[in-house]
């Protein structure tokens, strides 16, 4: 019933020991690099190309070799290298595999894989080695998609909750939720096998093991919301009208000097992204073009941009100039469909001016206009001078708790890594609740074993104990290349 | 009289034998990423945020150990790693060095890192990997100077031309220049040690050896001024009218969508650059604000700055649109300074238009405009289609000898890999000129001997031999951290 994983294993591993070789670290000027291989004949083909072929060829799993790395055909020295060394089954795919450590220019790394591919080996696709582990039997599903979380990590919350997972979280939750299954399977399985008398099976039956699975797997569903924030992200678009400061504030939000600041009207013609850390949540902020009325079709452009990027957006901050007030311009945003429904922060800035009017007139100014802040989505007004950075904190902290709000709510213990693990768990969940109708309405007990062995099944595929090429395939087909 | 190499190692080494460490790889996402450590009590300190400290305590000099990186204090997990050892005098600083290889994400390359700080690591400073390894005897200056290079090397031809040094072109170089030098030294000071006659002692002098010297080392420096070049490459400004197609002509240079390309007047508000590889040359390319007259205060401050990039640039792109011809626009780009005295190269855009003009025309109507080709810097017409590509291999070559040709030529063997090494070669080249013109003038043979010394010296700092700490810093201060 369930597939056995050493036959899937064993049938993804005959299609993929030739040996490959990706680019492993980040393509930028550093002291070091690496460019990864793996697969048999990996250290021969490796050999052909270092300048110390015997002390390769010789070396144990997991040692270092110094050399050089040649190029292939010329033999002219590419980089002086070390060579990490693993034999199959060790290592991280469980195949014969070589690391060279290099220097880490873009120009010295593409070189030392360029000859490596010249030399024999094949481009890597996109998460092939991680692939290969798996199919080694070093790394279950849950830890290989934590490894691809912990990459894109844009914080270190975001980080920490994906360690939690490499360390096997999110596995051990569900070989619990697996062993309560199990257990009632297995028991409603022997009363099938001698059904003396049926009205002693249907009794068997105990329903409360499967409820306590059920309720163990919908408290870990519910706690993909809040953990696809802190992987995804969220979207915060700067706007307002010109002067206001947007550009000002987006600098001090990212702090350091992103965006070019001016003071004069529509400087920002196209809009500028980038990320900040928002109490652990990755935003991506987007600063956009002066929200003026314009004949510049440039500037009539970057407008229609930024309702474009308002379409997407989580939140907006709407700022202000709060020694101007709010004008008549700005309730033309507010008119024309304001943040469509998303929550409108309204960033009184430049507080620190002298002739900065309270926070309290953008009440009734905004009223004057015969605006309401409720239907326009006003979540709130705050004082802030992006000179200064006064008021900043509230402002980020506020941000924080509005997204998260969104969510199901943040959980203690474990926590799903994937929008593939939370499907695949709600499947689970519908097994079971069948299961328990079914059990509950008199069905036949078979039908019942059924459902838990369905259940067990779908279990499996997200800790790939049970497993299909679909199922591999896009889990690892999200990785980048050389992981 | 010459310093004592192992005397200055020594005295390097009691300074720095701490423990430090750096992040050495690029931080971007990335599959796997290295943090480095190096000095006394590095294994026993790694180890105490390690999971499996006895094995790591226990592990032989290039062995790689399989573990987890815990937070330090909570004990926490932070990723899982592989630990590189070395054990002094092995490795590349020669000290105990630890590197971890963890996940590469920007995160959890930074958790590890600041793991390894509150355990006892201090941040490295910029270089003192390669500082350590200087003074542990590992490496001569030229060498390290020659790392610095690969991981910054912009094209592969300058990679190449690091690769040579780094494999000791350089100091093969001096090295033999040095034995000249030496040998006409002491024959010298033999004849010093017993001056029986003073007669005998002036004819024993062999300027021969000295010219020879001279001679090697005045071709050594001659090749720095190309690779220069090669390392850290030109400038090229994309200067001509709106819509002359510039911001295409750089995207297809690029071959990347960079610029925002637009068929409106003055879209490229501020200039944008990008780098290119020109023939092995890195060519930072400069799209700037069109060159028109204008009432706008941004573009009025574009054109500034466009200006501001021609007082540095190497060649001026000036586009034309073919289809429009050289118009009264172009001309008063040219009266107004046009590229201050650098080669201006005609790029004729639009040829695949069918209202292009032919080339020629251009030779017409600049002259008509009362316009002098040679004083206004000219340096050739180049047919192009930014659309199609087509010409533009014939203008990348064309910069590409413009820039070679202001260079004293390619060197065919061993060519210099610093300003440093260029300055120090000509001390050594006055020194040696001095010895021949004092033995020519007739002076006392102490002072030729006391030339040939100070040019010995001279040769010392340029490998290592003998050094300041000044030289030290001068050399170690410009590399990145971690290497």
């Amino acid at each position: 019933m369930l597939q056995d994983k050493n036959q899937i294993n064993n049938a993804v591993r005959n299609v993929m020991s030739d040996p490959i070789a990706a680019i492993a670290t980040a393509l930028a000027p550093a002291a070091l690099g690496i460019v990864r291989t793996s697969g048999k004949g990996s250290l021969e083909i490796v050999s052909g190309i270092f300048s110390r072929p015997e002390a390769l060829l010789n070396a144990p799993s997991h040692s270092l070799v110094h050399g050089w790395i040649l190029e292939c055909g010329s033999g002219e020295p590419v980089d002086e290298v070390v060579a990490a060394v693993y034999r199959a089954p060790s290592g991280f795919t469980g195949e014969d595999a070589v690391e060279i450590i290099c220097h880490g220019g873009p120009s010295v790394v593409t070189a030392v894989y360029s000859s490596l591919l010249k030399a024999g080996f094949r481009p890597a696709e996109g998460g092939e080695f991680s692939l290969r582990a798996f199919a080694g039997g070093k790394t279950d599903l849950t830890r290989a998609e934590a490894i691809n979380e912990i990459i894109s990590a844009k914080t270190s919350r975001a980080r920490k909750k994906a360690s939690a997972r490499l360390a096997g979280s999110v596995a051990a939750a569900f070989a619990e939720i697996r062993a309560k299954i199990l257990e009632a399977a297995a028991a409603v399985s022997v009363e099938i096998e001698y059904p003396e008398d049926e009205e002693t099976v249907k009794g068997s039956f105990n329903p409360s093991l499967v409820e306590s699975a059920l309720e163990s797997l919908r408290l870990l569903s519910s706690t993909w919301s809040s953990e696809k924030l802190y992987q995804s992200g969220a979207e915060i678009v700067l706007a307002g009208a010109t002067n206001a400061g947007k550009s000002k504030l987006f600098n001090i939000l990212l702090k350091e000097d992103r965006a070019i600041v001016s003071d004069i009207h529509g400087t920002t013609r196209d809009w500028i992204e980038a990320e900040a850390d928002f109490s652990g949540i990755p935003v991506r902020l987007f600063d956009t073009a002066g929200l003026r009325e314009t004949e510049d079709k440039i500037e009539a452009e970057g407008i229609a941009r930024t309702r474009e990027l308002l379409q997407r957006a989580d939140i907006v901050f709407y700022t202000v100039d709060s020694s101007a007030g709010f004008t008549g311009e700005d309730a033309g945003f507010f008119r024309d469909g304001g943040g469509n429904n998303i929550p409108v922060f309204i960033v009184w800035n430049k507080t620190d001016k002298e002739n900065s009017l309270p926070p309290e007139k953008f009440r009734e100014q905004f009223s004057s206009f015969g605006l309401d802040e409720k239907k326009s989505g006003v979540a709130g007004v705050f004082p802030v001078s992006a000179k200064t950075g006064a008021g900043l904190e509230a402002l980020v902290k506020a941000a924080a708790e509005t997204l998260l709000a969104k969510t199901e709510g943040a959980a203690s213990g474990a926590a799903l890594g994937s929008l593939r693990q939370k499907e695949t768990a709600l499947t689970v969940e519908s097994y079971l609740q069948a299961a328990l109708d079914n059990a509950e309405n008199g069905f036949p007990l078979d039908a019942v074993v059924q459902d838990l062995d369905d259940a067990l099944f779908a279990i499996g595929e997200i800790t790939g104990e049970t497993v299909s090429a679909d199922v591999l395939d896009t889990v690892f087909s999200k990785f980048c290349v050389g992981k």
